[in-house]
Order: C-alpha cells, then structure tokens, then sequence
C-alpha cells in the first residue's frame, strides 16, 4: 500500500492512532498500525457485519455497536428505519475526534437516533438486561489496544444478558487464513454462551489475507434458515456488497474454513 | 509479504521468474514480478478454477489448461479419475524446469495422463475442434508477460471451437476490487462467444485485494442450475477448499461486482 501523505498521528490513552492518504486505497484509519478502514473497501466489512444480524432481527429499535468508533458500523445500522437509538460505545474519545475531522465514516455521529459513549464496553454492555435488539462487535484485534477483552467469555455472556428475547448478535472474528487459532477461541467462547453460532466470511481487501470471518449468534433465529430475502429486496438504501445472495453464501464455508470450527 | 530467503531468478524469453520463501506465506512462485503462487493459499486459487467446471461436466476425459506452468491446476484435474488425458500448455519452457526443481505444486508433472507441452496457447488451441470436453486458462496478469493475449476474444472463439459440444471452460479473470476494467473486458469478451457465462468469486489471499474472479462459460449448461451437489459430496479426494456449498456461493456477486457486469 503505498502512501500518500500523512494527516494525523498520536497516542491517545489507550493506542496510537493514525490517518494517511494512499494511492490505491484511499484514506486510511490505522489504530497500534493495524488497519481498521480504507476509503476502498471498508463498505465490505462494515456492510456484512452489520446488516447479517440487523435484517435477521423482526423490528431491530435499539442497537448497540461495541468499539467501531471510526463509525461505519453506526452509518450502516442507521440505514434501518426501525431503528430508534443506536449507542456507540466506543472506548477511545481520541478515535471518536479523529474520525470526525478526517473519516467519511463518521457521516452519522450526529443523527439525532445515534448516542455516542465512550466508556469500556465489557463494563458498558454489563450494565444492561434484557435491553438490546441488535448488539455487534465491531473490535480492533485481539492483541492491539483494548480488543482483547472484546473476545472473552465473560463479554460473550454480558452481551447475551444485555439482548432482548429475539436479540441477535455479530462479531469480527479475525482472518481464518493467517489467525485461525483466533477465529476458533472466539467462535468457541460464543458458542459456550449462544444456543445459536454460525461463522460467516466476506471479503476485506485491506485486512490480512483479504478473507475475514464474523460470527453471527442469536437466541433461537437461524441466520440462514429464518432468513427472509424478500426483506432485503424491498431495502430502498444504498447498499454496495451485501445482498440476499450474499447473504445466504457467506455461510457456505471452504473445508479449510469448516475444520477451523468442527467440533467445538 | 517478509522475504526469508532467494531460491531463484532468471530471466526467461518471456519473462521474470521468481522463486523465494517467505515466513507466513511459505514458498512464493512470481512472474514478473507479480506472485503466482504461495505455499499457503494456491490451493483457494487452484481449486476454484478447476473444480467448478470439471464437476459441471458429466464425464470429462480430455482436458486442455493453458498457462498454469506451475502445476497446481494439472494436480486438481488429474483428481477427477474420468480424466483420461490432462494436457498443459505453458508457453514457456523456464516456468516448467523452476517448478519441478522448487515448486510442490508439480507433483503430477509425470503422472501417464499428463502432457506438457511448450507452445503458444493461442495458437495450440486453434489446432483443435471439437476435441475437449474442459478447457482452463490459468494465465499470468494481462498486463505481465503474454499474459495479454490469453484475454482476447480470438482466444476465447478458438477455445469455444476446440470445445466439444458438452464442453465446459473457466478462466481467472483479475481482481473486481482493484482491477474492475480487467473483469468486465474479459467476461464481455467471453460473454460475446459462449452462450452460458457466469462470473463467480473465490478468497486468494496473495493476490492483489484477496477477492479473485472467475469466468465460466459453457455452451449450454448452468453451472448453478445444472450443478449436481451429490458428485462433490462422492468425492474421494482431499480438498481444501472447494465443496458444494461453496461451489453455489461462488456465484452470488456482491453488489459492487454485479455492478462491473452489468448490461454486458
């Protein structure tokens, strides 16, 4: 990836963040030096971990996204008219500022529907029973910054807690390329918690190896079975990688991809 | 991509040829400068053009890959037991001796069923009508080498013409995400000679974008409709990617991808 310029760099409390401008990717938002967006292509993983579990969900009103303070997840929830509040619970109040003044993402932050916290979301989410329709996880990696206790059980089981009886759930979990041993210990810890886990996977050109994997869980709706394509179809938003077909195929996993999981 | 250390260089009558180790992504094949295949991943690749026409077809016995020096593609076919004759076509003479000296990816280079054969593809294939039941282009970028003339639409009428009248035929047509012209050219091109073509989508990691398109193109069968799940499910021999859920999934685009063929 070849850079441009530089806009931004510091440490805030928690990382190091940054933003550049790149030939081919657009503009960047990095936090610890791993990606988190590009101008090019973070519609894909925002996109599919976003709207997985919020077109599963009958009548998702509030919505809860975990980290994702570059604000594409909340830009994708919003698209939802159902939706009536979406919290933002993003732990850095540094990446929130960064994101405004220099991220195309951070277009709804001011969506009179939005709420932005910045508190831990391991401590946020424990303050909730029975409260959310939709909760997503949108962390950095396991070993940069705070991400790592985004992918313990004991966040798993407060997430579970803080959904509502049709409450579902989707996570990144990592690339099953170059960090399966990732993908396994999250996809496992879920699955302790949730009667119903399915991996899904979608392209991401900008994350390591271009293949990154999410976990969809719920409380009883199947992702695949009790999906209904027709409500995507009558969806009048703008949408640039996900549709009904997608849907249903990010499902379909290579063997390589299925060994990962079998068993747990 | 961290280097550990050369193998190889030489500069062949048409091209660079590269052969080094990496650390994650093992040892790494490069054309011009542009990666062929790694250790890690070619099996995405490799898989994904082969299987799904090979197992479109109701009996292949003669099959024609062009380009595809490495191996990796002649190793897939020569899976399929119907497979009574595989011949490859790989321009360069070079490609063949690195390989079989440094790559694993050869391992079927003599096997009785197989023929190498060092010649032009364009011109090769124009010798035969009516006479394969699978054609594969396994080329190198349009851009690198002679890679260019393996995208033509003289290419593809000659490939139609040596196909038999059950013939099936796929080709790796570039990345959707960086190279979009490239994917619309040949699909168009294509489109303009077969009369069933479909777009279809795999993960390469090593490849520029990790989102990889493939061309099918038959002269009258579906590889959706016509696809018979039970013949993958009664297969004998590892794969490491490639099964039938994953075979349908392949062909539903991302909105951003069905965009690039649209109207064509």
């Amino acid at each position: 990836m070849l850079v441009d310029r530089f806009l931004h760099t510091e440490r805030s409390q928690y990382q190091r963040i940054d933003i550049f401008d790149t030939y081919r990717y657009g503009r960047v938002f990095a936090l610890d030096g791993i990606i988190m967006t590009t101008d090019l292509d973070e519609f894909m993983y925002h996109e599919m971990l976003v709207h997985v579990p919020m077109f599963l969900h009958p009548n998702p009103k509030r919505v809860l996204i975990i980290g994702g303070g570059d604000g594409g997840s909340l830009r994708e929830v919003l698209k939802h008219d159902t939706v009536e509040e979406a919290i933002l619970c993003e732990i850095d109040p540094k990446v929130i500022e960064a994101a405004r003044k220099y991220l195309n993402t951070s277009v709804e932050f001011d969506n009179p529907r939005a709420k932005i916290v910045n508190e831990n979301g391991v401590e946020f989410v424990a303050k909730f029973k029975d409260s959310f329709d939709v909760i997503i996880v949108d962390s950095t990696d396991p070993t940069a910054g705070e991400g790592g206790h985004l992918f313990t059980e004991k966040f798993y089981q407060a997430c579970y807690e803080a959904l509502t009886e049709n409450g579902v759930f989707s996570a990144e979990t990592e690339s099953p390329v170059l960090d399966p041993s990732w993908v396994k210990l999250a996809y496992k810890r879920i699955k302790k918690v949730f009667p119903v886990t399915r991996l899904y996977l979608g392209f991401m050109s900008s994350y390591p190896s271009g293949c990154w994997s999410y976990t969809f869980a719920s409380k009883g709706a199947d992702p695949v079975e009790d999906f209904d394509p027709q409500k995507v179809e009558n969806f009048r938003k703008e949408l640039k990688y996900y549709n009904s077909d997608v849907h249903k195929a990010a499902f379909a996993l290579p063997n390589f991809v299925r060994e990962i999981i079998r068993n747990l």
